[in-house]
């Protein structure tokens, strides 16, 4: 599984960030692989199955891996941070099987989506049953403060995907309506993810935010790396096809920035292209790329990410000065540094 | 909405055990129809909308009733039992709106479901949020222990709705397993929504297995004679059109008990309509019928019925007698009797 220490490691120094992290939590992230591995059992075969077709198919486990670090960061030495972990990946791997239904996407970390292997029926049954796994989860950690906040998390992300379906295909819809979508689609469950630990660490209410406002902050830059990678980047690092977005008329914040600035022709243009994407022509994507450079908002997309990394490593400044804290804090960086 | 008080009640006597429940349970359902209303809330318009159609649409709120009856037969005085009869509602609830996406049903309450008005998905989105909602009603009601019950429900249900896929179109499930999919699918929430009460009033663990008997027998009952009702009955009192299990070739106890004394002319013909129910010519259904008759199978399923209730009757003996034990053992009697 990516991310979980190998027998012959390559040299700390030579790892990334995700690497370098899950190396260090190596023993903790075990843990979390075997939580997550029991708990999608059932003695109804197909439900592991699909579970382990989605949950294996090379997750970084970067929500999971942020609640352990936030943990540890704080000092915790109980167990819970690894239930809360593999709850927190259980609710992202449920949303996943639930957005493949909702988006009819073609693919999915680099494969077909569950729901083109099994059909839709499954990915909504065993969304389900991943979903109320995850709270058994959060019961053995035994916060109910834990509890109530990744309930309102997965309460929120559900708002947040309802929203995005209106605003698919809608070219109107606007950058600040598109960052309070991220911010409740994606956002949410990695604020919720980092908010858990200084909950279950007793740490007090100002490290609460702080975590918060760290995990918030990546999610942003995260979402929005994607946003600009979806138009031309490292497209195998994310598992997701250049062009995905465009393809499906989904508004992103590059082209939500590029209808501020559009002409007549391009109004019509992204009017045709995101209104309904199956009138697109081959030359269509390389022209909606043209655009989006010539006004730098490829460029102004990725400026925006930095500046939510860079909050997200300055929310640290509240907590412990460690090893933990240092590689959260490169792990925000990272999340931007690979678009370049 | 069905159940309340209204404004000129008819005389105690002449209402249904289920009106004269919700009449005794006034004051308390009047709390839990305030928690859903409110908390089925978003700012995201299409979400009330979308919940409301489904959870307005005239259940009967048997569930919730369960909880709060329960609570209260055993000298509950505080509030958490409000919470909890809601969110066993939106579970309810969200398990309905993410059947509409898995069956593809016609007629749901007797109104078009609410896949076919929005779509599959905003189905699944609004379910997933009802779904996260009831855990924050959990939350709020304090008991951990009750949070594990009814996270625990939620995974048994959805591993019954994966059995049930896999039953539906297979004439060769077999009574046994057909009994294990519906105590999964339908028998464990209404087990979970009577568990809760003894778990919130402190009553020791006799009664919590108590409970969850009577929930568990009574959620069999219900479902048996709604398997025996598809096949004639009062239709309009289940808002279930009759035939509907047939037409989406579902196996149901009648089915798979005449199947158990079909000759090779029976087996070919439960194989042709069961197998590919769009084949049924006008014709099957009334043959379908014959055969139970001749073979006694929707008696056979309606006396499973009365057993299931009559043991949910006597779980009870462990419960104070009171009027609200009388009220649960009227109901239970009631789910059989409105077959006949």
């Amino acid at each position: 599984m990516n991310g979980l220490p190998q027998e012959n490691p390559p040299p700390d120094h030579e790892l990334n960030p995700v690497a370098r992290l899950a190396a260090l939590a190596g023993s903790d992230m075990e843990r979390v692989e075997a939580l997550i591995a029991d708990r999608m059992g059932s003695e109804t075969e197909l439900i592991p199955k699909v579970a382990r077709y989605l949950v294996e198919a090379g997750g970084k486990r970067i929500r999971p891996l942020i609640t352990v670090a936030s943990a540890r960061m704080l000092g915790y030495e109980g167990e819970g941070h690894h239930s809360l972990a593999a709850a927190v990946e259980f609710i992202h791997s449920a949303t996943l099987l639930h957005d493949d239904v909702v988006d009819d996407s073609e693919l999915r970390r680099g494969r077909r989506p569950a729901n083109q292997v099994w059909g839709n029926a499954h990915s909504v049954l065993v969304g389900d049953f991943l979903f109320a796994r995850s709270f058994m989860m959060m019961v053995d950690a035994g916060s109910m403060e834990a509890l109530h906040v990744l309930s309102r998390a997965a309460a929120v992300i559900a708002e947040g995907e309802v929203r995005q379906l209106a605003a698919v295909r809608n070219i109107e819809i606007g950058v600040e309506t598109y960052m309070e979508i991220i911010d409740a689609k994606t956002a949410a469950l990695f604020a919720a993810a980092a908010q858990v630990s200084p909950i279950l660490a007793g740490s007090g209410t100002a490290l609460e935010t702080a975590l918060e406002t760290y995990g918030r902050e990546l999610g942003l830059a995260f979402q929005l790396v994607d946003d600009a990678l979806d138009y031309g980047g490292l497209a195998e690092d994310l598992g997701k096809n250049t062009g995905d977005d465009f393809a499906e008329g989904k508004m992103t914040l590059p082209v939500a920035l590029a209808m501020e600035k559009a002409d007549a022709d391009e109004k019509a243009f992204w009017t045709r292209v995101i209104t309904d994407p199956s009138q697109q022509t081959a030359e269509d994507f390389d022209r909606a790329v043209e655009i989006l450079n010539r006004h730098g908002t490829l460029d102004a997309t990725l400026t925006a990410a930095r500046e939510h990394a860079a909050r997200a490593v300055s929310a640290l400044d509240a907590a412990p000065s460690n090893v933990w804290s240092e590689s959260l804090a490169a792990l925000a960086e990272f999340v931007v540094e690979r678009a370049y």
